[in-house]
This record gives structure tokens, C-alpha cells and sequence, in this order.
């Protein structure tokens, strides 16, 4: 669950731009036939298998255009969830149900997507000690959410943003003249409650890293035997990151390397969604 | 190309929050290494094969930054482009192509994603004569990006929001007690430039909209028997959308059957990115 | 009434605006001699005849400012009112009643005047078929709430904005090459559930458009004669709208043209307010 | 003019405001016939006689939704223009020209209707030394506009809104109980710079609030006879402003009366426009 | 107190701004340990002697973020409050107590250093008939706070800002041509309802200020004897402000010269704020 | 200096804020007195000894208004200062230089204090090896500016706000179950690549943290022995901060006791303005 402090902060401006994306006006065809208001119910069905996630932006949607809507969960965050399942039941002026019903199942079915795709490719990873990691290959000002759904999905969360930690990359390290170099003046820069990460992409810059003291090292795309050579080099002395291309397709092999963490990209930028829809608007 | 007003008056907040979602403080890991002020150029690379779209938008990013950052692009929306290929050239300060890398590469892999899968599912309807239409399943505070991404990719755009189409769907003819009087009800309403759209689930609702005066009827979730009998049903009366859970591996068998539109969800909310990469940044 | 969902999404940003243009800083002539709060209730009282139209903003204004205000309503939009006639009764914190009622009456002796003015002109063309419209001379800002009280006071709305209807004018027209190009590419272009309007100045265009496909003609400022001959040409072919410096004083000769809609710019930026006012404040 | 800091800090977000209500996605008709950028011009055409008001403003849209828009003035803001006389002519992109004119004439319309009325009264009180005054009454989020205009056409502003000018009105007196309290009440709260105006309905209440010292003293909805009474009452030792219904119709029988002000809410809320038109565009 | 009007359109945005700037994502360390809500309490503790101000914006803080949050005071605003004093006590879900904390706390130490000081600086005049005034020197987006605090520390407050008072300084001297033609054309441009305020240097200044009819005369940074000659001269014709760096250490001085104002920039610039604490946080 | 990137995203905001706090209409004074643009200089002179801070954001202030603004250094951010040294010069439209005069000298006045007290408070930890921080207690929505100055005065910044740095208090401890708990539950919640701190009060804490895996551990109101004692518990398992109401007048006692940092509130919440001023403004 999001707390109520991340929800009023930093969602409800993100949800009020989404429904505003989608009603820049009125709900033209809802206002047609719905003059008045009528209380009515709505039932959120599951058609896919997956893991459900983003049942309380769903919630949040609808009580954010009326706080008088009530929603009846039946599920929580980060269960398995199979076809024909009744997930929620909505209550409230039929008008908000109509007129809210897209965005929240943009989000519920994104978020849900991510966290099914999330949770196939950790479970590959079971009992390896090692952690899924996501990226910041998000899509724009969605951040939050797919973050928050590679968690419910079983991974973690790599840093949220370039402001609240640092990644030194192939640029930095030219910019600062070699490996050490970066890391001494991250170190010397950066607030003293960062780690220092790097990224490395042969053997020398491991030892380097190693040696300049970095807390956690990326290997960037190397072989399985560049990956072994390196555990071997750090030894213990910083944490160790795999980037490159992980998919679900790909990742066992990585299993037994030693390594701490694996990040992917693909867990926020390419799962498909899951599909849930609202049926059976009725009034009552 | 988007048009300039567009993008002042509607995708400049959205790429401005975007950016403040990744840099909400400062680029430490940057500002670590880079104090002051560097020229420097970058290369953006394609990774995967498939259509560009979104060019615009990158660029945008960049200058929204910091107004002297330069593009220089050798392809443009729309083109086929292929692994290795080059695609662009940007010059600027050094701290912001890195600061602004990953926003621009998130809009751009994600609207090229959409194009590509769009224009492979198009191109199964090549010759056919139907329009392939987007949904309203876009992610959310993306829209104005993945409607833009499907006509790049050779779809069509059915309504943008609640606000500027009228389709009735079956808690709306619930609502005005039928099919007839859903749709006279929202010609009474609805401002008069609009076309009425109403959703059927079966012939007899068929029948009911071309009677009652239906510009466009959305056959859900009907066989191809049933679709052919509707469109007998119609003879021209009415312009046909088919509607669900249309993928590239179905969408073929409506090929012929004499409907105008297909309408796909799954275009943008499913399609996987397309991989495109800054690569080689260095001082100028 | 404005539905739940466009006061929450689209309205009270517009309100709040309003509030801050007034009360930049703090009311200070009220917290001058009202340092706490105290109960209190206001009659809001007709000073003209008219067409009262705007009560639920009126309403919004001081329950956005505090929640806990109420207003019990004697009339409710559309109705004709009298002067010396009792409106409503606002009941709450003495201080928001005085600092939000010249905010409240500023919107519903606006909107209440466009009604009243609407309501005139609309007569007119009683019995006539012909329907009365508004266009997009509305004040900046305050086309949501103009465009209601078009409707209110018995008119009906041309399009939103620029985003949400296709009107080729003359300009559209030079650019495409033609009237018949020009509707040709809005037909390609614009999203399928639009119709496609185009102005004509004269007969041979008016042809074209009847050719081109055009689903509504507008006759832009012709003769009563050249309109009767337009309506022969189109002979139902597409529906026919009036437009050029139609009042209330020249509206009538309209009539039996067999035109479906005349639109007004006048509706909505020369109609004078209708005097209402807040009166006999008390402590209760 | 409104000056350079007035127009960025104030005025610019209000624009954006009106335009992103007029163009909420894109303008569908320009860009379905113009899919690229074409330099062109379209020229201002004054169709009505009457004071011209609100060319920076009229400006200002065209140059926010592109910087290179240019604009070629032949007049400046209080000249008197007839019709057909030619105000301006428009340089750039066809398609900000197009985008642009409603928003531009919506605001340059009223602005001029407003100082065009303004001239017509205040020519009535010319040589009698009586400033003829706004109110509050000014559309909602169009104040800034619309107290300029006034000010062009020959009135004076009274305050700009709740928070810089102290006013007590009978509701105040109510409060603090009594004329003279209420004026030592907003001596002591109110930051000194702040003249004191009380309203009087009665002569007593002239009286008192003489004797509590203060500053100005508006008469409201007085007779001749009451207001030359009161005039002899105050003798010197206030402002005298006079309120109530006044009109282009009933100014003229308040000269000579001795008062200093005179206000009327009609300017701002009841102004009818002013007819100007954007004619002839064409490429360049 | 802060009026409910004040609160929520000019305080609230700032405080919501102020809590985004402390919360940009989420609160990891309270997230981390408090994964569900929980009732509890917190006591506030006073740990200076001062003048407490600012308790309404310090429990705004905590009901922004959950209405639910309810705050017992022990006293109020203007109050002395000496160490170990318990203030309040706060009850709600304790993680909002725990992200409120610093902002809450933020803002009432601040705004109580302030009142705390002027306090000091007041009583320093007490019995001179002297009025303390504060000036435009505060914390960027923190006027309203500042302002308020030096009311409750007994000071006056100045103009709000550049648009609410006229003040008249050297450079518009220089600009208008002399003294008395500044006068002359802020009564002509300004709102009739503003006092003219004037800066002056030497005596000659203060005699063409009297002349030109001034409204306030301010003295800036004169020697005692100078200021005792302004006073003859000016002779009760114009109200007289002392300004120029003064301080609680210099005060004194100007008491028994006969002026009516003394103003001073380090009431709001230069107070160390009053420590006060959260203190005993534990589930209820 | 801010990068360019900072200055855009997430200062500009900031600065647009304050500049409306203070001319929320129109500067009356300036536009009485200037009604038309005239160049002129303005030169900013120093009134105290002490470290400049802040010139970018200074000169921001004008170029926001006025993009024509040039401003003229002679000094830079770090720099001591002499009453009297001439620091820049203002070159633009002399009521830009007038309107903007106050908010660039707010903040610059602010962010210089800031950084001459830290730069006093650095001095006297000279030579010892430990580390001065800031905290969290800044004046709200200017943190960016706060942090910045202690920097450039010398000092050290720890976590920017609740989201990008882990500190687990008392409470956070008291909900864990106890130290250890606490440690391993934020080991397991945050993002990995953040360090995590933890707040002791005794030297069983201390035993406690170290052994619990904690990498920073702060001694909070510790005497110096048992920050001596806890010294020799962690022995260099972890880093260590001192925290509790450490000023100017007490820091040098914590020398030599082998600490790594020491953080303190009054870097940023007591430091008093330096004083700075334009001076001369004069047309060019």
C-alpha cells in the first residue's frame, strides 16, 4: 500500500492530470443520457491470470472525482488473481463510475501488468540470494506506479531518480578522468548518505572501482566467465549489479555468479498489461 | 510533427513534469564529476528494427533544458530504421545530455514502440480498405504521445477523451431505457458537430441503431457470422467499428468482411519498446 | 447542473483562480472587524427580470472557501425570476460570506445574464425548427460557464474549442486548395466520430461542399435570397448553419428558410449581467 | 501599456489559461490542411467605431504560442479607430495564426468594448472635476484586463481587490457595531498605507463617519438632495465617492453635486464589445 | 488567527509546496519500519522562553496531510511560553506525525523566533506612542507567515507588497524630476484609496514632501537632531516613519521624538528562531 | 554554482513564487513615476563582512522578468566580502531593475548569512578532520538556496529531505521493536543504494547499531565522554555524526573525539542576513 502521505503529495496531482487528460470538457455521452444523479454498482472482474496491483489508485480515482464513491476490495495488492474472479465492487453516483472507469483501469491494468511480469521473472531467480532490481526506464511521470509494482511483484526498487543516488556511468568517469577519480569526487559531492555505484565494463575498471573504494559495482553486459572473474576480484568488498538486456527469457543463467543484484529494464518498459474490466453497471 | 502550438500550450508540462520526476533536487552523480560548463555532442543509435516516432519529443527535451542544445537528425517519424543506424546527432552542454538522456530515450522508445507495433498490424490490413483505430487504453498523462505514435505507425485515431466523441455503450442505453433513445437523447445533447457512436452487443441492437439515426456502430465482441449479418443489417445505413481484443495474430480474419474500422487496445497498451541508445558522448 | 465530475476536474481550478484574483492576500476590511468566526446567513435576492442561470457555482464559491457553508435554494436554473424575488439563503461563517460574495455574484449575474439574453433570442425562433447556437466568442477563462448558460437560457452549443470540432473557414480553405480538397483531408485527418463543417460565401461553394461530403454547411453573412437558393442546392444533402452578426434584433427573418441552426456571437459576449445581490446579513 | 513585469508574472499565465481552454488536444482543422509550418500574414480590421484597447494583449497571445511571431501596430491602445480602418498586421507561421485568433480577438473585443464605454461615460462628467471609477465587478480571472481597460478609457481604478484597499461596508459596521467603531477597528488592523472608506446609506451614518475620521465616504444610492446635504456635512474633510446603478443614461444629473467620485459596476459588467476582425490572410 | 479564507487560497499552496519539498517521493525511513497506519500521539514541548506563534499552520501541516489528524493546543498564538511548557498535543496515524514533523516544526519555530523578537523591539517603545513596523525583507515565500508573526509579537505591519502601498523612493524621485513631481504622479496613476508614502534624505526633501502633499514622510536613516527638525517641519501635516537599520540595540533612542512609525528590516531578516519540539511520540 | 539544468527544473519555480508573493498586481510606485521603458544601471555594493552567496539566483531574479537583464560580476559565490566592495552591476529596463530589486536581495541576503555563519562555524573545525553538516531545519520552500549556502560556506550537506536519505529516530526505532530491527527492516525497504543512519542515545544503542550493520551512527546529546566511549564501541565499523544544539559557541569541545561529522540546525535556521544593496540606480 502507498501511505497516505506519498498518496496526497505526490499521486493525487498525477491521477487529477489523468483525468483531466481524459475529460478536458464534460463525459459528453454520460451528461447525454444521465441528467441527474443515481446510485448505482459496479463490479471490477479479473479476465487474465497475473498479479493484481494498484487497487488503491483504482479506489483513489474515484473518490478523488466524488470521496462519497466506495469501493469493496476482495483481493489485495500483490495476490494471484485468475479469470472470471471478482476483484471489487464499486458504489456511488453512476455518472462517476461511467466517467471514471477508463483511467482507473489505465492504471489498475498497467500496474497490474508490470506486477505480473515482475513476479514470473523473480520467481526464476528464487532461491539464487539474488535481488530483481528495476530501472529508470519508466514511462514519463509514471513513475511511482511502476516502481511501486516491481515491488508488489517481488522485486526491488534501484535508485528512484538521478537526485537521490548515484550511478557513475561510462560519461562521468571520461568526464572525471578514470574510475577513481569519479568515485573520489562523488564521494567528496555527493551527500554522505549515498552509496557510490559505478558501472564497469571490463576487469581493470572492476579493480579500479574496487580499489577507489565504490560501494556497490555494476557490470555492464559481460559474459558469464567476465562476471565470474569479476566476484572473484571484488571479493566481498562491494556489492555487485548486473545490467544489460535482462529479460525473462535470459536471466537464469546468472543464477550461481555470486552477484547481489540483477536489474532489468523490461520490468516497466515493455510488460504487457493485465486485462480487468468493470462490468455490470447497474443501479441500485 | 507535432504543430508548435501543441507542443507549447500541451506537451511542454507533460515533458516538464516528466523531467522534475527524474530530477527532483539536482543530477548528483553529474554534478559530482562536472562543476561547470562543457560542449559536447552524443549519438543517438537505433538497436532494434523497426519505426521511429518521436523525434520531436527528444529534441524537446533537450531544449526545454537548456534552449542552445542542438539535434541534428537523419531520419525522421515514420521511417523504417534498423539496428546500428544512426538517427541523430546532439550537441549541447555536456551536464545536460547527460541530465536529460534518459527522459528523451523513455518518450522515444515507448512512442516508436507504438509505432512499430501498430505499423506491423496495419500493414495485415493493407488493401482492405478498414482503418485500424486506437482505444482510449493509453497510459495515463501519455496520451497526446501514444495517439500521435499510432497515425505515425498508420493507424487512425478514434475519439481523443470523454470530451470530444460520443460513444454510448451498454450502461448508457441501460441508463436512457434502449438503443433508440440512447441515441436521440445524445442528439439532443451532445453539440451537434459531433457524430453519434453507439456500441452493440447483438442484431437486434443493430437494428435499433440504424433506425434510430446511429453515424457509427460498434459491433463488441461479435463472431464474423454475426459481424457479416450486421453489416448486411447496415447496407451503408451506418459506418462499422469492430471492437475486442483485437491482436496481430487475429486481426486477419476480419479482413473482407466489409467493416470500416478496427478498433485495438492492445496498440498502446501492450506494444513493447523499440531499443534506441546515446551512445559515445564526448567533449567538442 | 454541471455533473460532479466537471466541477471537480474542470470548474474548481477556474473558481479558486477567481478567489486568489480578488483576495490576493487576506480580506482586510473583514478581518478588521471580525477577528473569529461567527455564524451568520445572507439573502440572495433578484433585482431584475430574467433567466436565472449559475446557482451551483454561486454555491461552489463559498463551499470551496469553507465546506461547512450552506445554500438552500428557492429556484433552480432556467427559471424566471422577478425582482424582489428571494433566490436562496446562504448560511455559514460570517467572514466567507463577505469575502466570497462578490466572487459568487460576478459568475451568476454573468451567466445569468447570457441565459436571460439567450432565452430572448431563442424565442424568437420559436415554432421555426431552427435551432440556436453559440460560437466561441466567449470571455477567456469563463467558456465553460458561458457555454451553460447558452444551453440554460435555450440555445445549443456549437463546438467546445479548436480540439473537439472541424469548422474549415475560409483560410482552411486557401490552404487545402479548395473546397473540396479541404474536406477531403479533414476527412483523412480529423478523428472519425467528428463531422466536418466548412463555411461558404457563395453558391459555387456551396455546391462544392454538397459534392466534397461536407455533413454541415455554414452560410456566412449571405442575402435571405442566396440563403433560400443554398438551401435548394443542399436539398438535405447536409445540415445548414446561419452565421454573420446575428441579434436579436435581426434574427427573425430567418425563420421559414428551412436552415437547421443559426449561431450567435452575440449570445455570449455582448449580453448586459442580471442584477442579483446579496442582501440583509445577520448573525444567527 | 501594462509594463514588462505585469505581463510575465500576471498576465502571461492567464493567457495560457485562455488558450489551452480553446485548444485543449490541437487545432483539428488548421492541422488536417496545413502540416507544416508556412510563413504568412493576416491583417487586423476594425469594424466598428470606438476606442481601441488591449493590442499588448492581443500581442501577447500570438507571441507566446511562438516568439517569432511579429506584429505591425498602426494604432496604440485609447486611439478612437473607425470601420474598416486598419489596426495591425500579423506575421508568421499560418498555423499560430489561425490557432491564436480567437483567444487574440476574444480579449482585444472586450478590453475595447470596456474603454469604449468608459470614454462614452466619462465624457459626460468632463469639466466637472468628478473621476469616474470601476468596481469589483469585472469578470472572473479577466480583473487585470478589464481595470486596464477602464483606465484607457478615461476612468480611474478603485481598488484592484479585497486584500489592498479597506472599504466597510453596512455588513462591517454591523459587526464592529457602528460607524465610528468600525473605522477605529480598521485604523488599528489595517496596514497604515491604506486609506480608510466607509459606506453611508444615511446622514447620521455621514456624520459619524466624519467624526471617526475617515478618509473617504461613499455615498450609496442617495438622492440629489441627500448627496448635496451630505456634500455640506463632510465640508472638506473627506472624499466623497458616490455608488448605486449609475449609467451611461443618469450620470450627467451628479455634476455639481461637489463629489469627488463617482463609480459604476456597467463599465466592466455590462460593456457590449467592440467589433474588430482578422481579414485576409495569405503565405507570404 | 488566520482567517478560513486566507487559509486556504494563499496558505495552503505554500504549506503543500513546503511538504513536497521535504517529501519528493516517500518517507523511506518511516515507510521502512511503519508499513500500516497506527493511531498514536505526540506531545509539543516548548524549549526557549518567547512568544509562541504560528499554531494554526503547524496543525495545517498535519491535517493536509490527513484531515483525520486532531491537535489539542495548551495555548495560542501571542502567548509567552517558557522551557518544558507542554504546547499541544497531536493525535493521529503516526506516520503522518512522523512525516509532518519537520515541516510542521519548520514553520512554528521560525514564526515564533520572529514574534519572540519583535516582541523584545516592541516593549522597547512601549508608552512612545510609537508604532513598530515591519518591511518587504523576508523570506522569499514565506511573507504571509512573517508578517503574521510580527502582528503577533505586538509590531504593525507595512505595506504587503509592491502592489498594495506606495512608497515612493529615491530612484522614483529621480525618475519623476523632484519630489513634489513624484507626489504629483502617484495621486494621478495610484488607486485613490492608497495613502502616498515618501522617502526622504535631508530636509529639503521633507519640506517639498509637506508641500506636495505627502501622506507619509519616511526619514531615512537621519541622525536624531535631523529627524527632531522633520517633525517641526512637517508640523502634523503627514504621518512620519523612522527607517534604517534599526535594531533592538538602537531603538530606544527614538522614542520622545515625536514621529509615528519606526520600521525595521531584522524583525523578519535577522530573528534566531524559537525552539520548540516534538517530543514522547507512542501508539494510542 | 546551480547547473543549468537545477536552475530550470526546480529553482525557477521557486523564484516565480516569490516574485508574484511581491507584486501580486503591478509595482504602483515604479509604474506612477515610469511609465515607459528607459535603460539604466544599477550597482549592488556590499554593507558587511562576510562570504557571498547566491549571485546566480540574484541575477536570475531579473532575467526571469526581463531576459534582456545583464548582470555584471566582480565577485563570485565563496568569496569574502568588505563593507563597501562593489559586487556587480545591474544593467536593464530600469523598472525591471526597480520591481526586482527587493526579492534578489531577499535571497541573496538570506543564502550569504547562511554561508558566513557556516563559514565561521568550518573554521573552527579546521585541521580536525570532521565533517560540518547541515540538517533539515531550513526555512520552508527554500531548502535548494539553504543547502547550497552551507556548502559554499564550507560545510556539508546530509540528506536533502525524507525521501533520499534514511535516518532512523527514536520512533522509527520504538515501531521496529528495537535497533537491530529497525537496521534490518530499512536494509530490506529502501532502495539499496542508500546507507542507512541511525540515531543512539546511549552506548547499549551504539552496541547495538554497530553490531545491527548500521553505516552511519548518530551520537545524539551525548556528552563528551560517552561520545569518546561510543568512539571506541564502533571502531570504524561505522561512521559517526554528533547531533544536539552544536553552534558556534560550543563546537571546538568535539575536536580531537574522533568523530566523522557534526551536524547542526543553526547553519541554516539562526544565521542572521548579510547585508548587501543596490545602490545608485541611474538612467544610461
Amino acid at each position: 500500500m502507498f501511505d497516505p502521505v506519498t498518496m496526497k503529495l505526490n499521486i493525487d496531482p498525477l491521477i487529477m492530470g489523468a483525468l483531466r487528460e481524459d475529460i478536458s470538457g464534460e463525459d459528453v455521452s454520460t451528461n447525454s443520457v444521465m441528467p441527474t444523479s443515481k446510485a448505482g454498482m459496479v463490479t471490477l472482474i479479473c479476465k487474465e491470470e497475473g498479479v493484481i496491483c494498484g487497487l488503491q489508485v483504482f479506489e483513489r480515482v474515484f473518490t478523488l472525482l466524488d470521496e462519497k464513491t466506495e469501493v469493496k476490495f476482495f483481493v489485495q495488492d500483490g495476490d494471484n488473481v485468475k479469470p472470471g474472479e471478482k476483484l471489487a465492487e464499486v458504489y456511488g453516483d453512476i455518472r462517476v463510475l461511467l466517467s471514471g472507469e477508463r483511467t482507473a483501469l489505465n492504471y489498475l491494468q498497467r500496474m497490474s501488468g508490470i506486477a505480473t511480469y515482475t513476479s514470473k521473472v523473480a520467481s526464476l531467480l528464487e532461491g539464487s540470494g539474488i535481488k530483481l532490481l528495476d530501472t529508470r526506464k519508466t514511462t514519463p511521470n509514471n513513475r511511482i506506479f511502476e516502481k511501486y509494482a516491481v515491488r508488489i511483484g517481488g522485486g526491488n526498487n534501484h535508485r528512484y531518480n538521478l537526485s537521490d543516488g548515484v550511478l557513475l556511468k561510462d560519461n562521468h568517469i571520461g568526464a572525471a578522468g578514470g574510475v577513481k577519480e569519479a568515485i573520489a569526487m562523488a564521494k567528496e559531492y555527493a551527500p554522505f548518505v549515498r552509496k557510490i555505484e559505478i558501472e564497469t565494463e571490463d576487469l581493470d575498471m572492476v579493480r579500479d572501482a574496487v580499489e577507489g573504494g565504490a560501494d556497490i559495482i555494476m557490470l555492464d553486459n559481460m559474459t558469464i566467465d567476465m562476471i565470474k572473474e569479476a566476484v572473484k576480484i571484488i571479493d566481498g568488498r562491494a556489492e555487485i549489479e548486473i545490467s544489460g538486456n535482462v529479460t525473462a527469457e535470459n536471466i537464469e543463467r546468472l543464477k550461481g555468479t555470486g552477484v547481489n543484484y540483477i536489474s532489468s529494464g523490461a520490468l516497466t518498459h515493455s510488460a504487457p498489461i493485465l486485462d480487468v474490466s468493470l462490468k455490470n453497471l447497474h443501479a441500485i
